[in-house]
């Protein structure tokens, strides 16, 4: 079967032929988040047999979808608020830790811009301690936050991971939030859906570039990935077309297969579809993502 | 047939069933520009009969097809003066002239932001003569050049032929030159290919957009456009390979067309199929442009 | 005396030697708009005399100083909302009426930007009606806006005043609204103070560069200008500070000229006085300028 | 007498009463470069003494002034070439190193942000054997360069110097070269002179702000830094302005001294003096310092 790619965990548990059966190691969760209008999907890859037939690490994997997107402000800050709450489920404590964001990705490629757009919005405060002094931060309840976009190879020639090492070992956050692009299979989750994960990720893994993970091995400290799916691979796109209407013509998966390899040619690699207003859909959902950050690691704890 | 979305006389030339057959009020002219290694068609639309026929309006369409992107300077300094020669030979005495150029379409879309970008490195002189006198211009034998972006309806309200409308009859240049961003069918032909006519442009009509024309009809004087295709329709590119597939299987036009309608889902529309490197592409493209425009418009002229 | 540059009337009333003074032909009216924290002042220039005397056109400028810079967004929303009533109040029935908003300046120049990266937050709906019909823009109580950038001649080789006039023409708006960066004598009123005028405006006038006049005789339509300053000129704010000490030491009005003089060299033409975080301040100004228009332009209006 | 600030070297060393009396522990060396038409001033600090006296870390600083700004492209060729030679005298074998370019400042602030556009400009390579192989580094002689802009505290959370420790730590550069705004005194140096020195550099220092210094002290590597002013604080401009004058009128230094306390104002504080063009200066500037590093940096090796 010609490599199909995609990043979120839900969608390759979704391709799996029939849905409803279980894949030993993978334990599938639905709920319906009722204030915040989204459907939201647990990937739970327990072992090594889970990990193996996900093609992903072990861990958890929450997908959330937003019935539509809210046009409203309410609807918005609703839909936010439950991203808020499964960040937080994942993280115990989260609010009390210093915390380390980074923001994965190209500033100058749009489709790879998210990340380092999302940390131009978060409100860092690591250093108002020695700015301020301690009794200020207190007093203010401010958080530890201190955020980075660390560029990519292309244009730093270090890997993501090695600058992030580097200032991990440095500055000693107690959590990293990594949050970056990722590609889809359908074109209805782009710029609609956010996965969070305990795994970290492994920077470009969606679309064929294997770098080193951004992970707890690799940092020594839990690393939580925030994606957002922002570009769908052209030729995965083409493909799941062509196996639906194969498939109700009758076709077997190898004629499938021989056919979609002949419709394919290279000049359809590193090809992305994407929706015409990418550029102001990544603006939204950058601003967006770090409002999520900002509420959740400097929200006013109450005290009694 | 659906519907096949270009902006490329020559690729709509290219859709008719046999290629080498003559179409009723359509010339057809190829050659090889020895020094800029380029492809260049010219396709003469005649009459009536040839403008039907093609979809296009009355005039000619000059193609330049680089034989492959030039990676040292003097390769792309020759094809961009081949550029200049295909665009001075479709404009008698374009230097003794006056130039409005003008670049369409939306600056925050980064596919469609090619004509505004390449306005920004427009050399400018219509103003030296009020500021620094008349003296001035002929000794330094400046051309007469203005420039604008006049944006697009979703921006300003206005489409852009009434704000060029009110900006031509103002400041009357005798040649309006409009750089826009086209769709191609081939993904081959995304930045690098350029299209020269003398019958303007209906912006946004490649991708079904249909505003009013920018023409001498509308402006009062000769239009010339440039294009240069930097979206492929996902749609477009989609149904090319299916044909060619279906029909080395046999398949006929009948049944190769209800194939592909089947393929196609609602959620196709208002996608586009663009490289990973398309901000730096368009980027490169819009001074490449411009330094033709600047040299064609601003070149010494020897005087005996 | 040395010139003195800004494009406040207020600032230039300041200027008399005694205040209260009165100079014939021009009235001055102070108030404080308590739900804005704000304090305004009116000159009205009412004749010739009282025009020679200010150097500025006849009409009607209107200061809005805020008391501080408000910090929460209640205290915003009011302030904003005063610059609102004082826009309301400067035109008869202006949300009934077709508006063209232009952004002058460069939008390349930090201090300049203030028009361009205003209109780029302007809500147009002009082509509403054309799109959607008339029936949509009536249920939904929509505005006739719309909005241009119109650059500067050094970017389009020709004056702003050319690129509107033609665009006015051609649209035909009922009222122009051009917003423009200024230069202020007094740094405290950097990106605090707006200035709202009948008169249009003349771009660069502030600075020294005289264009021709954005105004109703150039236009044909009453022009309101809304100012905010962004510079101070150098040779303007020392000369302000100096004076203030010599005439405590007991300097006469020659003698004070003449030292003024002997400090300034030619170095000191063209620099300005910038606050160090100019660009963050011209950034939320012009939102906020945008959101005040776009509330006063499209805000539901009660029919019984 | 009241605090001068500029970051060159070169202008404390001007700032002492009488400019050819040999200060203890400071050389000064004058000469000029033919074919880079620039004047050379190195001013070398050799001990504690000197560094007292000069309020500079002992070491060696090189500054490059243009004659004029170079209009012509082999003027400015060469003035760049005469920066390169300045900066490969101050590293032994500065070629065969690895090399961490830094672009310190922030890349939000106009006229701080010389360092991180300069890096963006940086053909960076260390990356390149591990990607293509050790073999297609040695045949294309390419250097071993990677570069970051760490951001500032108020965007990070993190010092530079933090940012940096962490990263050479983790990559092992054998040099880091910093590129920073300066501030000067003179506004005839503003974006015209490089100052190049092997003592590394406290960020802000020379507007106020005491950040842990770069150097090889802190970072356990050589640390090269080089400088453009590209502000003038605004105090500083308006001393140096009145001293000139109240010298001539036979103030002494104490009558001077008071005069300039009174002719300030809190209000003047954080305030600089910039040159309308400065947006463009700082992008011209960003990409010849660029262009100097990567000329240095990958040039070809002439092997026997």
């Amino acid at each position: 079967m010609s490599e199909k790619i995609t990043d979120l965990a839900l969608e390759i548990r979704e391709s799996f032929p029939r849905n409803n059966v279980e894949i030993k190691g993978v334990v599938l969760e639905k709920r319906y988040d009722e204030e915040g209008k989204a459907h939201i999907t647990t990937v739970h890859i327990k072992d090594e047999r889970g990990s193996r037939a996900m093609g992903k690490p072990k861990g958890c994997y929450v997908t959330i979808e937003s019935e539509d997107m809210p046009r409203d402000d309410i609807s918005k800050e609703n839909l936010l608020m439950c991203i808020c709450r499964e960040l937080e489920h994942m993280v115990d404590g989260l609010r009390q830790k210093s915390v380390l964001v980074a923001g994965l990705g190209n500033r100058q490629v749009t489709s790879d811009s998210l990340g380092p757009r999302m940390v131009e919005c978060i409100f860092v405060t690591r250093h108002f301690g020695r700015e301020f002094g301690e009794e200020f931060m207190r007093t203010n309840e401010y958080g530890d936050v201190s955020a980075i976009a660390p560029g990519v190879m292309a244009q730093t020639g270090m890997e993501a991971v090695e600058v992030l090492e580097g200032i991990v070992k440095k500055t000693s956050p107690e959590v990293v939030i990594v949050v970056d692009a990722l590609a889809a299979r359908s074109m209805s989750r782009l710029c609609t859906t956010v996965q969070i994960t305990d795994t970290g990720i492994s920077p470009g893994s969606g679309i064929g570039n294997h770098r080193r993970a951004l992970s707890k091995k690799s940092l020594g400290v839990p690393v939580i990935a925030i994606g957002v799916p922002t570009v769908v691979d052209a030729k995965t796109i083409i493909s799941d077309h062509l196996e639906k209407v194969l498939t109700k013509q009758g076709y077997n998966e190898d004629e499938i297969d021989k056919f979609i390899k002949e419709v394919f040619q290279d000049e359809m690699d590193n090809l992305y579809v994407t929706p015409k207003n990418i550029d102001e859909s990544i603006a939204i959902i950058a601003k967006d993502l770090a409002k999520v950050l900002n509420h959740c690691l400097q929200k006013k704890v109450s005290r009694s």
